[in-house]
C-alpha cells in the first residue's frame, strides 16, 4: 500500500487533537477527520493546516475509501461505527471498551505485545490509558520475576475524561480542584478499576492475575501517575527492577517523575522503586502522557506495526 | 484552674489560623497569638475581633504567664521554644515533629489513645496530618483483627506544605496543577513516608507493623485523600469492617468522599470499602481535612482531654 487513507473518528475530541498532531509529524497516509453532526463542516488544526471535519456516519466510514480508522469516541458510537468501518475494509484502531475484551480482538501495547497485532479481525483495541502505561512497567517486571499481584492507585489527569472536562478545569479557579470518583459504578469497584484488571490480565496473558486498583481523578490536566505496588514469584530487588526496568522499551527511570514531566512525551516515566516495606514486593511510581502514550500515540504505534507488517487489510 | 492561659504559636500560619477559629468557637480560655518577628505586631482574626501578634521568644513563652501552648510552626523553632515553653510551665501541644518520637512523649490521637495524653511531662505530640486521619481509620479494624501491614498511597492537599503554598495554588492557572513529591528524601523514602511509619507505629503500640507509604502532593487546597490497603491477623469481611467504622469515634462512613466534602469538617470520612483484590485483606478509601482533624482540632481535643483530666500541668 503505497500510501495508506487514515480517518481520525472523534477528531474534536482530547485524544482525537492529539492524533491528528501526531499524524501530521510523522507525515502518515492521507488524513481525514470525522467527527458528530454537531461539530461536522468545522475545521481542526491539521499541520500547518486545517482539514475540514466530515459526519462520522456508517455510510461515510464503511464506504471503502479508507484503509485504516483511529476511532477515539465513546463505547457507544464505537460499537455502532467500527464495525461499518471494518464492513467497508478499513482496520480500525479503536480507544473505547466496546471491543477490547472481545475474543479475536487483540489489545496492544505495543511494547509489550505487538507481536498480537497482526492477527486481527478488523478490530485492534487501544486499551485504557491506566492499563498501557501500567502494563509498560510491569511487563518487563513480570518477565524476570512474574508477577503474582498488583495493587495500584491511581492520579488521573482531566484529560482522561475528555475535552470538556479540561476546559472546566481550565476555567474553574485552582482553589476548586477536588479529587473525584467520576466514573460508573459496578458493585464495589467504578468501571475503570475492573478495566485496568481486565485489560491488564488480557495484555500479560495472566488470566488469574491478583490486581486491585483504587482510581482518583485529579485536577490536574494531562498525564496519569499510579502508585503501583507490586509482587513477584521469584522476588526482584529495588536494583534488579531498576536495571530491567532502564533497559525496557518505552520506560525511561526518573527519581520522581510528575505528570507535568511526563505531558508532550512519549514515555511511560518510572521513579520510585523500592522495596515493599508491607510486603516480599516492591513500590514504584509510574507517570505518562495519557494523550499520548496512553491513547493518541499508543494507536499510531499499532498502526504502524500493521503497517510494517503489512497486515491492514483484514 | 478557672479560665487557662492560652498561647498559639505559629498563629499567622495555616494551621495557627484554623487553632484560632476553633479556640474562639469554644470560647476556651484566655487566648494570646505569637509568630516570628516578621509578623509579630500585625494582628489575627479572633472569633469577632483581633489579636495582636506578639513575638514568639524563648522569653515570651517561658516567663510563666502561660499554661497551655499550641505550637505549629517548623521542627527547629519548636526545638528551641517548646522547651522554653516547658519550663515557664506551659503544657505545650506540639504539631512539629520534633518531639512526636521522643521516649516519654505521648503522640495522641484522641479518639484511639487519649488515655497516653495526661501521662506527658510538659509536652504532648500532635502527629502527622496523614497519619492522624490514617490511625482513626486503622486503630478499630486493628483491634477488631489485629494488623498485620498496611500499604497506603496519599493525595495531599497544598495546604499542609503552609500558608504559603496554598496562596501559591490560588494564584496559579490552574492547568498548571502538578503532582509533586515535594518533602525531603532519606534514602529511598521522603521523610513523609517514613513518618507515617513510625507515627503509625507508636500510637497504635505496633512497633514492627509492617507499613509501605507512598506520598504525593495533589493541586487540592485543603484535605489529604488515602488509598489504603490494610492486612490482620484475622479476616475482616467488607461489611464487618464497615459496621466496626461505622461506630468508630471520629469516622464518618460515606461513599466516595472527597477533600472538599471533608474541607470544614471534624470527621475523618470513609468510604470505599471492599476485598483487596490482590490479597486477603481490604481496601479504602480515606479523607480528612488535613488543617482541623489533621493539626487544629486534633491539638484542642488534646488540649480539652488534659483540661478534663486536670492534667494541665506538668
Amino acid at each position: 500500500m503505497a500510501e495508506p487513507r487514515i480517518g481520525v473518528v472523534g477528531a474534536t475530541g482530547a485524544v482525537g487533537s492529539v492524533t491528528l498532531e501526531l499524524l501530521a509529524e510523522r507525515g502518515l497516509g492521507q488524513v481525514r477527520a470525522f467527527a458528530s453532526s454537531r461539530s461536522a463542516g468545522t475545521t481542526v488544526p491539521y499541520g500547518g493546516s486545517e482539514l475540514v471535519v466530515e459526519e462520522a456516519t456508517k455510510g461515510a466510514l464503511g464506504s471503502g475509501e479508507l484503509d485504516l480508522c483511529f476511532f477515539s469516541v465513546g463505547t457507544g458510537p464505537s460499537s455502532e461505527l467500527v464495525p461499518a468501518a471494518v464492513a467497508g475494509g478499513a482496520v480500525c484502531v479503536d480507544k473505547s471498551s466496546a471491543f477490547r475484551l472481545t475474543d479475536g480482538v487483540p489489545l496492544v501495547v505495543p511494547e509489550v505485545n505487538g507481536d498480537r497485532a497482526p492477527s486481527h479481525q478488523g478490530i485492534v483495541a487501544n486499551p485504557n490509558c491506566s492499563t498501557i502505561q501500567l502494563v509498560c512497567a510491569l511487563a518487563p517486571l513480570h518477565e524476570a520475576g512474574g508477577l503474582t499481584s498488583v495493587r495500584v492507585a491511581t492520579y488521573q489527569s482531566a484529560s482522561g475524561a475528555g475535552a470538556e472536562r479540561m476546559e472546566a478545569l481550565r476555567s474553574q479557579p485552582p482553589a476548586d480542584g477536588d479529587i473525584v470518583m467520576d466514573w460508573d459504578f459496578e458493585g464495589d469497584e467504578s468501571e475503570e478499576e475492573s478495566k485496568l484488571r481486565a485489560e491488564t490480565r488480557k495484555i500479560l496473558e495472566l488470566p488469574d492475575l491478583s490486581l486491585s486498583a483504587t482510581c482518583a481523578r485529579v485536577p490536574v490536566l494531562v498525564g496519569h501517575s499510579q502508585a503501583v505496588w507490586v509482587e513477584t514469584e521469584q522476588p526482584l530487588s529495588p536494583d534488579e527492577a531498576r536495571e530491567i526496568l532502564a533497559a525496557a522499551p518505552g520506560v525511561t527511570m526518573t527519581e520522581k517523575p510528575t505528570p507535568r514531566q511526563a505531558a508532550g512525551g512519549d514515555q511511560v516515566l518510572v521513579g520510585r522503586i523500592r522495596e515493599d516495606r508491607a510486603g516480599e514486593g516492591l513500590a514504584l511510581w509510574v507517570v505518562c502522557d495519557n494523550l499520548r502514550k496512553g491513547a493518541a500515540l499508543n494507536a499510531i504505534q499499532i498502526a504502524e506495526l500493521l503497517l510494517a507488517s503489512q497486515a491492514l487489510a483484514a
